[in-house]
């Protein structure tokens, strides 16, 4: 007990919080077999409260490289978190390592044993002896409750910073993390660094590069520039005493590069092309049906992505065969036997379908090769048809995105991207007009 | 010339490449902006070539801390490749840096520059003077062929390591890595690392874990489990001479899981719960539709991101609305205004419509609470009802989400799991009678 009281004192002292390191444990990572989105999530967490993060460093299961890794970081960092490695098994070694890095002896702690019975019975299931390894912790460490599953985390001084260890499933170590350790960093953060992301579609990363370089090469606020599936994001950052302080050296930078490329601006910060198709048809009370082939069912998923959707999207008729083009939207047998498929044709008769069918103001079509197979010389993979019927001519735009050599799934995405634009241009025109 | 064949000579002589480190470059990553999915890529790729990875760094755009990255991973490992910072804008420093760490000036490389010319014909597009930063390299640097794009890497000796630089855009890293990268690789490396991964569901980790604690103790092969989405993973890892022998140490470790959990298992390696559906449907012959209200198209989504899918997927329904699900699918009215559209009787009637509509062998419906609004104590949050109709008796599963706090995300991901396993499980059974 008194080595608990020791720590919380030293924890207490350690003051501003200006950096942070992120350590991610797990062999699955160095192997490949998944993907970390705990320290994206961390990063842009910590980042607009001023914490400046300078590096992330991944690890396997493996008590040397584990300690080194938690070591290096304090040694350069004010604070170091660690994710993965709270499990019950026994490859999971975070905390034990974290002991043998701070020199303490591992003691089991009677509030993490209580806490596991406590979630096994929630969960109607019996713990088995290994589940108890979780109740065990650095001496002196405090504890971070675990409001979602058995792992508890642990909070302790290394070498002069705070070190704090997170389960790695993402829900759990969110919700730990926001209610424990995002209040006490944000006690200890020293001035703001915010950021405001702005999104352009239809033009290309240089040709943005060229048009806002004496921003690129600024250093207060910085601008950065980011490309990704048809999209090019560029980042604003400013660091100042506060919040307020920073986003007012955001704002004139912001509306610069509005007044030099606002054609191709779609949204800001957390919106995409579809949140902000989303805002106009929820401003207009208008409603959208889908009328999917090649991307099946990849407009809808992202649609429906967003809570509230069903305010303005009435029905999906993913059409992947012929006979269901026919069937559900009634486009004439003859048009598919002539044109094919991935047709201009098809694309706008399954659009004028799907809207009529829906009785939906709009309604997005898409028919194309999204590959691997399945391709001709005449329809390539890549070839892509977009119809947007809104009862008046029908619009159809025709993608051919095979010169890039992309993967099934970056044509999928990149088509979906088009396609929502493509209606929301046309919502914001006919806003303009 | 003398240098680049001085370069080439001394990366000849590097030897057998027994470790590799990945060091991401990108502030965007540190800003949480971007997840990093090429290091999992090329961790997947090399840890069967027998390299062991025991470190990935992230940095960002930062001339000192891509330098010292760069060089303390080049002290611990044989090959170190960096994804990231090789773009045309003034914040892409990787091969200034890498000159820099290996103490050699920047030159125009002209095979680069035409290279930026032959790329920018081919899109039809003009390069502006800033596209040929692309064309600057280090002195005495082999240089990787970029077949996707302008920015071509560099290969080069530090510090008695092998260094190569590759874009961050993954579609380009990937195909410069496996035409130019791997087979270099792969003439060097000395032993093999196999691993297997075995799929369960309907099964916790704990549980799993202590059905086979006496394998995860074990070093050689191990085992290590790894749980997510109401999936669990067990990786088998095994060393030796050649690939054929680490397989041979790998199989009766499978043979002896699959005794012991074979009630859970569903596949092997890559294998998804609807890669594992998708075969069993092919080998039936028999076709599927869908009927989906809170997944909204997630479940065809995933269906058809499969290449080839078409040969059982015939239709999907994405029926948000209730109007949907009467017009649509033949859900009587009166059952929507009796048990409200999240029921049973309604799941089971989504089913049946689905599959009547489409003339399917099997139909799999969908309706629940998904969130994180829209829950009453009667139908919280992740209540969720999964029909399954096959001309027979419709079964339908209620499945509760809610008690773990899940993400909107994370309840349409397993619900989807869930109904995939439905389907699967019936096609199994239906096979072993």
């Amino acid at each position: 007990m008194q080595n608990e009281s020791t720590s919380a004192e030293a924890a207490a002292k350690t003051g501003t919080i200006k950096s942070a390191e992120i350590v991610t444990i797990g062999t699955e990572m160095l192997l490949g077999d998944l993907v970390d989105t705990n320290t994206a999530w961390l990063s842009s967490y910590l980042a607009p409260l001023g914490v400046a993060i300078y590096r992330h460093t991944t690890v396997g299961d493996n008590r040397q490289r584990i300690i080194a890794a938690i070591l290096e970081a304090a040694s350069r960092a004010d604070l170091v978190i660690t994710t993965g490695g709270l499990g019950p098994t026994s490859d999971d070694l975070t905390n034990e390592c974290l002991a043998l890095a701070a020199g303490r002896e591992m003691v089991e702690r009677e509030e993490a044993r209580e806490h596991v019975d406590e979630m096994f019975r929630r969960f109607g299931r019996t713990p088995t002896p290994s589940n108890y390894k979780q109740a065990l912790f650095p001496e002196g460490a405090e504890l971070i409750p675990n409001p979602l599953g058995t792992a508890m985390g642990a909070l302790m001084e290394i070498e002069g910073a705070l070190v704090a260890t997170f389960p790695g499933v993402p829900s759990e170590m969110k919700v730990m993390f926001e209610e424990t350790l995002a209040p006490l960093v944000k006690e200890r953060t020293d001035g703001a660094i915010v950021s405001r992301i702005l999104h352009f579609t239809g033009i290309g990363e240089s040709a943005i590069a060229e048009q806002v370089q004496d921003l690129l090469d600024a250093s207060d606020p910085t601008v950065a520039p980011l490309a990704s599936q048809g999209k090019v994001k560029l980042r604003i950052t400013a660091r100042a005493a506060t919040p307020d302080e920073a986003e007012a050296k955001i704002e004139p930078v912001a509306e610069e590069i509005l007044r030099r490329l606002g054609d191709y601006y779609f949204g800001v910060d957390s919106e995409t092309i579809e949140s902000a198709l989303a805002r106009l048809l929820e401003e207009k009370g208008a409603t959208l049906a889908l009328a999917e082939s090649c991307t099946g069912g990849l407009l809808a998923k992202r649609l429906t992505d967003m809570a509230g959707s069903s305010a303005y999207f009435k029905e999906g008729l993913v059409t992947y065969s012929n006979d269901s083009k026919e069937r559900l939207l009634g486009v004439p047998h003859d048009l598919l036997v002539e044109h094919g498929a991935v047709s201009e044709p098809v694309a706008k008769a399954m659009a004028e379908g799907a809207r009529k069918l829906s009785d939906s103001d709009y309604a997005l079509s898409v028919t194309g090769v999204a590959g691997p197979g399945g391709g001709t010389e005449e329809k390539p993979v890549g070839l892509v048809y977009v119809g947007l019927a809104d009862g008046g001519e029908t619009t159809v735009e025709k993608l051919n995105l095979s010169a890039w050599g992309r993967s099934r799934e970056a044509i999928r995405e990149r088509t979906a991207n088009r396609a929502f634009d493509l209606l929301r241009r046309h919502l914001a025109d006919g806003a303009a007009s």
